[in-house]
């Protein structure tokens, strides 16, 4: 009171409303990736930072043929409102997708939503109350924390490493949540090429992961916005296919399509997709109609297996460029190796801190999305999220190489800072241990 | 435990995953409106029930025309993901549209969002702690109530008349709220051509709401999606073109575009604005970039004012059509006489019930919506929604032919009972002077 010109206070109060906000709006809070949306969006930038898909990949004549049949035949539908769970022909082509990872269902059980964001947003609406423990892939996806955590969810991250989650970890992580006394709902996981680390987890650890669950009544919220964008092989089925009851299943057109037309799914267990359809209604009334029957035309008509490839083509050839450049340039980090996605997760020499060096990085006319933004716990301090998806190869070469004249840079000064200073002083690295390219030995 | 075969039991032990949803879901419960959309979709029935925009009477070519411009040239951006807050251009047309009802605003406090019924969703979400109050008129629009109520909010009815919304009550509940100790968050209103009532709210009226909510830190919720549908004269203007800081207005395209967009907006004071924009970004990363771009190029080229006064007649008309046959039909009910907009309120002799005498109006292949669905407390049982957007004009006057005969079936069925039982064992209504056509003489 006796300063009301802090920054903090003057900020309460140029709001009249503040008083008025619920709890849980205290838990949104802007990511740290969105405030670098802006800055990395000037063209002369090597933007490694997004998840945009490349979506110039596709032929526009084709999306314009799907749109001049829906108008001509299904107009009217089409500008109109919908049901809250989506017209039947898009799920039906759903059922055919989810096919192609060994997903078996019936076309009951989808739920069309506006993007898979919004199927994580109304699952966590349903489930969570102020306090509920979420578990999640440390690191796990940015914006589904921040979902977790506007509903007053507590993420509590489980260990990964080059396989995806370890079963041992989950068991222990379990454990010691249920020994504070606190609930657990479900385990939140990126199961093929994950967002951000571009691990995969092995079959072997799907179905014991499953079990884990399956033991302690958490629901598995299965988010697999890759898993058709492979390069070698193809990802193990999803964890869906094995597992009926205790999984919810999301997917979405964003990646082997375009986001623009927001249209993803939720796949959920009988009593669930209810409620799902329900909450649908109240957020949207109903998922775009247009967006719905323009994608569903592009499915009956189009090669859309077709410019799946296409885009693995696009997306491989990318990741080849960025693992050759992190060889040539970075050879003092280590990396994931990403067999799908669009993501490759780097671990920075000891003691350097990406959230600190992302203004230099900037300067030097390249961005990333440092480790920090994906972890619930402060942790990820010398990790970086490195994307492949949207520059071309040449562009991400280049952005690799001035990311090596940061770093080098940052190498040279903590040489020059430590021989006259302590190094925690300099990035207090909190425990770099964690980071899931080495994982504790007694857990790998 | 003893009967695990009792109907609600049984419900619930179906349901492996019930203890673990949030205290929120038993909230959200389905609406009656939405039970009714699959009866009434029967092509046999004339349904009023509805509240489905004519989108027939857009030329599809216009739209068409729409579509090639974007994908020739903004294709890559109309596919990809935008902004949590909505392109700049599609801002700007906004602007010029709310114009039309006064309000002067920066585009940088307009929010784009999934149809105006997700702004609903995401205002609710910051600001409903469970448990506090939302005000809103009796009867108030369906879907908006099943949001509050999915954030646990409680919703207490205000009265309203002929002229809407009546001050000396709003002062009257207002104080009612705080005796009880409980927090009043936001009043929801539809001051034009509201949704079921088809009253408009006065100008006096709307600046004495704007002076009691502002003396009691209450936020008014303006939804205004038939402002522009006005018949014969304009509805005064917007509450929030006499008052920035206390006013969150939504807006939609559903009804003088097409609702299969799902493109709506809410206009905020700054600092509720910053937040909404988080909300979004949590609940669907960015609103349809494709539906955005559709708009904007819609709003560009051609005569949307044009396209709107069209609508103005097609509805005006069966407006009309509505009320003659009312008159003819239906002379001993009372009703309300629109201006504008979807939707006459209609109130039945004492005693007779609408939900129970539905099933009775379907088996005569019309519907409506029972007066129930629109309160949160159980009123409405004599009043009924009639929708005129939807049908011709013909089939208007079909559907209050056929409406009449249930109602005269009733009625002949009352009198032959109330001969020989009393008339409350009929048709319990709690309360009828709270329909909004006769409000108790102290308030009216």
């Amino acid at each position: 009171m006796s300063n009301g010109h802090s920054p903090s206070e003057s900020g309460t109060n140029l709001d009249p409303w503040y008083d008025l906000y619920a709890d849980r709006t205290a838990g949104l809070s802007a990511s740290e990736v969105r405030a670098l949306f802006a800055v990395a969006s000037r063209p002369e930038v090597v933007s490694l930072a997004g998840g945009m898909p490349f979506v110039s990949a596709l032929p526009t004549d084709l999306v314009g043929g799907a749109f001049e049949r829906v108008m001509r035949e299904e107009g009217p539908q089409a500008l109109q409102y919908g049901s809250g769970q989506g017209i039947p022909q898009l799920r039906e082509h759903i059922l055919d997708i989810m096919a192609l990872e060994g997903i078996r269902a019936s076309v009951d059980d989808v739920v069309v939503t506006t993007g898979s964001q919004h199927a994580l947003e109304l699952v966590t609406k349903l489930f969570i109350n102020p306090g509920d423990v979420v578990l999640a892939e440390g690191p796990s996806y940015v914006t589904a924390m921040v979902v977790f955590k506007s509903f007053q969810a507590e993420v509590e991250h489980v260990l990964m490493d080059e396989h995806g989650l370890i079963p041992e970890a989950l068991r222990q992580r379990i454990a010691e949540v249920k020994a504070q006394g606190r609930t657990i709902k479900f385990l939140y996981t990126i199961p093929s090429f994950s967002n951000p680390a571009g691990v995969t987890l092995t079959w072997e650890r799907r179905l014991e992961i499953l079990e884990i669950c399956r033991a302690n009544d958490i629901l598995v919220l299965e988010d697999d916005p890759y898993g058709l964008l492979y390069f070698d092989s193809p990802p193990p089925q999803a964890m869906r296919s094995v597992e009926e009851e205790g999984v919810i299943y999301l997917g979405t057109f964003s990646k082997t399509l375009a986001p623009g037309f927001r249209v993803g799914w939720a796949l959920a267990p009988h009593a669930i997709r209810e409620k799902l359809i329900l909450a649908n209604e109240a957020a949207v009334l109903s998922p775009s109609s247009f967006s719905q029957y323009m994608i569903t035309e592009y499915l009956n008509t189009a090669d859309w297996r077709g410019q799946i490839d296409t885009f693995r083509g696009i997306y491989r050839e990318r990741r080849d460029a960025m693992l050759s450049a992190l060889d040539e340039y970075l050879p003092q980090l280590s990396w994931t190796v990403p067999n799908g996605g669009f993501y490759i997760w780097a671990t920075l020499p000891d003691h350097l801190d990406s959230k600190a060096m992302l203004p230099r990085a900037v300067r030097e006319l390249v961005a990333y999305t440092p480790g920090t933004a994906f972890y619930a716990d402060g942790n990820g301090r010398n990790n970086m999220r490195l994307s492949f998806c949207y520059p071309t190869p040449e562009f991400i070469r280049e952005g690799i190489r001035r990311l090596s004249v940061v770093i080098n840079g940052e190498m040279d000064l903590l040489r020059t800072f430590s021989q006259t200073a302590p190094l925690r002083s300099i990035a207090p690295a909190r425990d770099a241990k964690l980071g899931i390219a080495s994982p504790p030995s007694n857990l790998a």
